[in-house]
Formats: C-alpha cells, sequence, structure tokens
C-alpha cells in the first residue's frame, strides 16, 4: 500500500514543444495521478518564445488530459520540485548524448533532494531524433515541420519566421 | 485521478542478485502499489542458480518490502505482463551498452503489448559497473564480492565456489 | 563520368531476413545498378535456418525488384566481393553498438581490398530497434512478429516453432 | 538498370576543409556519376572564412577530379537538394558523437524529401579524430596543422593568424 | 630501467576545481614524480574565475602533496609541455562523450609531440557525473555543492553567488 | 619524491598478440620502470593457442625491450597483481565499447585493491579497430593479416590454418 498520491514533475525548457515532448506527457499521465508540465523559464539560453508563449503552446496540446497542469519557474530544479513534494522527475531518452546527460542530471539531482525519483521513459521511435532545436532550424528556412510539432505550435512557427 | 493501482514487473535473470539490482528494487516500490520482481527461467542461459533458488536468494534480500512479490516465469516476458495485467515494466539503466539494448527491447515490448509502459530507473552511482556476471566471475576466483551482493548471497557463492 | 556500372554487396546473415534487412535493400537498388544480398553460410554461429532456406526467404521477399540478385557465399566477404568484382559494400546503421562494429569491419575490409568503399545507410527509424535476433527469440515463444520480418518468413517461422 | 545518372550532394561548413573532408570526397567522386561539395553560408556560426574564400580552398584542393563541382548555398539543406534534383547526400561518419547528430539530421531530412538518400562514408583512421575546429584552434597558437589540411589551406591559416 | 624521473601535466580549465578533478590529481601524484597542474587561461571561454583565483583555489585544496605544482599557461597545451620537457599528460575520463572529446585531443596532440604520453585515469565512481558547468549551475541557483568541490571553493562560490 | 619504482601490469587474453597490442606495450614500457605482459590462461574461453605458445610469441615480438617480462597467471587479476605488488595495470582504450567493460572492470578492480591505479593508454589510431578476435576469423579464411600481427604470429596463423 503506498501512503499518498504520486505527483510527477516534466520539466523542460519547451521551445517549442514537440510531439516527441507530447509523447512523453500521455505516457507520464498514464503513470502517475499529477503530472506538472514545468517549463524553466531559463533566460540565459536566450529562448525563442517567451516562457509565457512556452506555457500557451503546451497548454493548447493537451486540453484532453485532467490529470496534468502546465507551470513556468526559475531557479534549480529541486528547489522547486522540493516545494511542490514531487515524488516523481520525468524525463524522455531518446538517444545515447541525451543518456549521458541525463545520467549525469539525476545523479545531481539525487543529491540535492534524494528521496524524489528520476523516472525514463522512452518516446516512440517515430520521435528518436526530433528535437526543439532541429525544429527551430527547419521552420526558420521555411522547412515544413507540421510532422513533427503540434498543429498551433505549426503555425505559430510560421507566423514566426515569415519575415525572415 | 487514475482508474487503478499500479503494478509494476521488474524482469531479470537475477543470477545471483546483486546490490545493484536492490537498489532498483527499493525504488521501484517506492513508486507503484506492487511490485512483481520476475525471474526468467531462461534454461538456454545455463545460469549458475535454479529459478527457485534465485526467487529465494532475492526473498531473503528484500523481508522488509510489503508490497514486493517474487515469481519466476518462462516464455515471453510481454504475455508473462499480460497475464498479470501489469501496467509498468522497470529495468535499471547503467551504462551506454544497455541503454541500447534496453531500448530495443522497450521498443519491440510495446509493439507486443503497447498499453505497458517501460520505466527506467538509475541505481546508485555506486552500482554503476556492477552486474552478475562480473560477480560470479571474482567469486569463482575465490574473490570477496561482500560489497556487491546480498550477505546471504555472498554466502551462497563462497559455498558454491568452494571446491572449484 | 564514370567509367562502369556500380555493383553492390549487401552481405549479412540474414537468419532470417527482416523487414529492417528489406528497406536497406531497397534503398541499395535505388542507388547502384546491381545489388547482390549475399548470404553468409557461417555454420560456426549455427543459424536457425540452412543458406539455401535463407536465400529463398529473402526471394521471396523481393520479386519486385530486377537489380537485385541473391546469393550465399562462404570464406572471407571480401575475396567474394573482389572475385564479384564489386564497387561497394552496403551495410546498415541502426545503433551505437552496430556503429562501432561496422566501422571495425570496414576498416580492416578496406586493409584487405582498398577500392571496394563500404557505404552505410540507415533503415526507416520504424526499424531502428529491429534484428534478427530478437525477432527468433519472440518467435520462439510463441509471440506475434509480423510487424517485423516479411509475410513469408512469419509463416515460417510460426511452423518452425509451432511444436517447441 | 537505373533510370538516370546519380547526382550527390556533400554538404558542410568546410571552414576550412580538412584532409578528411578530402578523404570523403575522392570516395564520393568513385562512386557517383556527380558529386556537388556544397558549402552553407551559415552566417550565425560566423565562420572564419567567408563562404568564397571556403569555396577557392576547396577548389584549389580537387583539381583532379573532373565529376566534382563546388558550390556554397544558403535556406535549407533539403530544398537546395531538391532544386538540384538530387539522389543522395553524402555524409562521412568519424565518431559516436557524429553518428547521433547524423542520424537525426538523416530521419529529419527523410520526412522532408524522402526520395533523397542518405550515405554515409568513412574517411580513413587517419582522420578519425580531426575536425576544422580543432584545426582552427592548433592553428590560431600557431601550432602546426600542415598533416591536417591541403598545403594551400596550410598558408591560409598560417597568415590568418600570423598576428593574433 | 628508466632515464630519468618522470613530469605529468594534468591540464584543465579548473572553473572551479571540483573534487573529481582533486581524485584525478592524487592518483597522478602517486603515480609520476612530478605532476603540474596547469591552468589553462583560456579568456575565450569566459571562465568565472580568473586564472589566478583558479590557480589559488586548487593550492588551497591539494596543501599535502609535495610533488605537485600549480601553474597557469596560454597557447598550446602541447608547446607548454614540450617546454616544461613533460613525459606525461593525464587525463580524467568520466563519460563516453568524454571519451570521444579525449581521443580526439590525445591523437592530435600525439601528433603535436610524439613523445609524449596521454594517460587516462578514472576518478572514483562517486564523481563520475561530476563537473564544473554543473556545479556552477547549481551554486548560481543557491543549491548546496559542498558534496562536489573544496570546503573553500564552496564558501567561494556562495560568496560569488549571494547577491545574484 | 616517490618511494620506488613503478612496477605495471599489462594483462590480457593475448590471442594472439596483435600490433594494437604491441604499440601499448611500447608505450607502458616508456613510462614504468617495469612491465609484466600478464597472459591470462583463461581455458573457459577456449583460446586458439595455449598460454605457453601466446607467451612465446610476444617474447618474439619485443626481444628489445629490457624492462618487459611475460608471464601467464590464472585466477583472478588484482591477486595476482597484489602478490606481484603492482602499482599499475596498464590497459588499452579504443572504442567506445572497450570503454564501458574497462570502467567497470576498473571499479571492481579498485574494489579488491585499492591501491592498484588503472591507467589507459591510446594505441595508434591504425589499431583502432584491431583485436585479436578479428585477426583470427581472417586467417582462417586465408585472408592476409600481414598487417595486423609481428611477422613471426603471422607465420603461426598461417601454419595454423593450412588445412582448415
Amino acid at each position: 500500500m503506498l501512503k499518498h498520491k504520486k505527483l510527477a514533475i516534466y520539466p523542460g525548457t519547451f521551445d517549442p514543444i514537440t510531439n516527441g515532448h507530447l509523447d512523453i506527457i500521455y505516457r507520464a499521465a498514464s503513470l502517475f495521478d499529477t503530472v506538472i508540465v514545468a517549463v524553466t523559464t531559463n533566460p540565459a539560453k536566450q529562448p525563442l518564445f517567451s516562457a509565457e508563449e512556452r506555457v500557451q503552446m503546451i497548454r493548447e496540446a493537451i486540453t484532453d488530459l485532467s490529470n496534468v497542469a502546465i507551470e513556468s519557474f526559475d531557479g534549480l530544479l529541486m528547489h522547486y520540485a522540493t516545494a511542490k513534494k514531487a515524488d516523481v522527475i520525468v524525463r524522455g531518452l531518446r538517444a545515447i548524448t541525451d543518456f549521458e546527460f541525463e545520467m549525469q542530471m539525476a545523479l545531481v539531482n539525487r543529491k540535492l533532494a534524494e528521496n524524489i525519483v528520476t523516472v525514463f521513459l522512452m518516446p516512440n521511435e517515430k520521435y528518436t531524433y526530433l528535437n526543439s532545436t532541429i525544429v527551430k532550424e527547419i521552420a526558420r528556412f521555411k522547412g515544413d515541420v507540421s510532422l513533427f510539432v503540434p498543429r498551433e505550435v505549426n503555425r505559430i512557427l510560421i507566423e514566426k519566421f515569415k519575415n525572415v
């Protein structure tokens, strides 16, 4: 018997959300009682979209999931996760270079908050080689990214780059 | 709100169980309502210990976990998992070569039973480079494996190889 | 201007052929004038199917390709390729562990016959994690492999393992 | 029988061309009817040399290959390749980190133009660990890069950094 | 019989030194007659600490090692190592991505000074996933890095970021 | 000042020794006062050559190195190394799959004898993709391995397989 409902946090920059991220959100939502998709504001990385825009794009992509919330946060993930009383950090794993970075973060995060378990999920193999950077690169040059992102994100990317 | 309690299966050969496996069992038991540690009989691999011995060694190592059961099975993991109505397959991830094999198995397993989610957990970094084969190799040559396996497994390995 | 038509050899054990292999054969056939799918007899590996059966299964799977021949050979690949006056060795690349082994083979093969170029093709990402060993393992336990192999191979695998 | 002559594009930043790139160009030129070495202008990456300088350095290094053209392009590779009616994208593979990035690009590029096949070639193992960034880093500090780049590129690098 | 005492150089940015670096310094100091910890000034990378501060932090962390010197240098490592008449370059190896970069540097460095041998040491597995970048990221957000760096470095990091 | 001369052990199966192994022996002999090339008898692996033959082939390949001894041993490497009062275990690193296995062995060996340091050396990139298994495979099929092994080993391999 488990003492309480499980709260999972799925953190990321989501600049913008892709179908690969969506795939992970759906899997996480089927496993845990509540999932918070947590958008890091991360101004140092100079994201293309503001945190508010990124939150809004996720919101429009997952209207059918009742146990998923979307928030933005700044500062250290594990401070945020501790404040939320999270049980789980969810991360997607696609490739070897992901794997090493994720192992590093998971081990460091465990030192910072040892009761929060990092759980790795694997997206559909269709999304193995998909990431936000490549999506933006293609969209910037007017390439078609409609296979890679939710419909509304596609519309926003076209708008964003139409005068570039 | 999730419709039912989550049942996770942690499959493996466990020939014998190591401290790295134990670490994963404890993490899985904290995340899911029930965890079945499922020992593959796997006669083709010619394990050192019988399935019964392997089950028994695990049982002695985790007497304090009330939501963990130990079973053996033969045949295909996803048939077994479907029969058990499992929600989750748990796997430990330590190294890159693990990662590729595990990705392969997870993708194939998803084709065989698409509602069962494979979840990867990372053991403590102390166990990053630990596996059953290396433990047996050291024990066979009378090396000390007491840091790597539960106490009772250590005793059994010494006994097993004392006349080699 | 190139002096002659290009002959490519796609070597492998093909025990049995999978949809991932088929995908590579179609790509190679679109690039080179002639492609020989070359089945290594490889008795040391104790294949499940005889070389004749393996050749036959490939033949049935690719009846629509007029520039592809299927043969079996024993001995060293580069002796065979030299005898055939091949220009190209084709290999599929799916994963990192593949990559290292393939690099090794390609470099050694280049030492043995330096004018024959090894060319790597990437199968559809659907087949990233597919191989013959895993297909046989699933079929042995009566799992469904119809998504992974050509129709006729599926029928033969079911027949092969029906009394196991 | 293949319907038409094969046109291959070998894209890259070539800032500057190294002996490893040259090795790939020679292999590609032996396999395909025409090879276009396509220099991405890529102003966002702030290359050391202008696109014109990079094209010129390649031109001087491969005067003996009659079926190779050199061009620069901007925008999306697959738009350029489609406009050229290319059959093949050629890429060199040296290391694991290359491999993952190249797989990603190849899969995305296939979505953008599915009839163009990405082909990977392996340079001589002498060039396994060579890239333009490391060459520039060494040249900047007056280290000798004459083993790593064509003679004329060496001269230009010395000139470029003589007053740094 | 070896002709002379062995001088090893352990180069790095050390921005700041971590417990993982310290671990490598202790191992190197037990193997070679003299070890120089060589801090690259590297202004292009915009380090958080000046070269003098980085040297000073290392000095305070290793007061008990009599055969270790600390210096800073600019320019090319192999020029510096040749001027010092070094026999050995020491590098730590933690992860696969390290491994590829280190292989590349070692092979290039061998071309530049072929009598100097690069030797790789492995830190304690506790430090497998530790690096200076992650330490700074955590410290910047007021996370606790006392497990990851020497005591004095911890104090300096807290001071550095207290008003951020 | 270091208290005593350094003794290094370079363990392996050496079935048979290749030019890649030789390259590591030369580098180790330049770094440490004494190097013992330690041949594991390893009957479980069913080597092609007896331990005596393998020792003899190494002996003939390195007659010019006065600080290198060759021995065979059975049992656990770290027991042997402790009995020899070794300071260092030398291992060659060529590829990623090597790297993971070697990390595993080094970490386990450190637990078994913590004062013995494992040191990794990198062979010339010519030997990056060379190993004994591939050499035997080629020789078995009468391929030319004279570029890969010492002259005497080449002669013995030809003799060994002449009637296969």
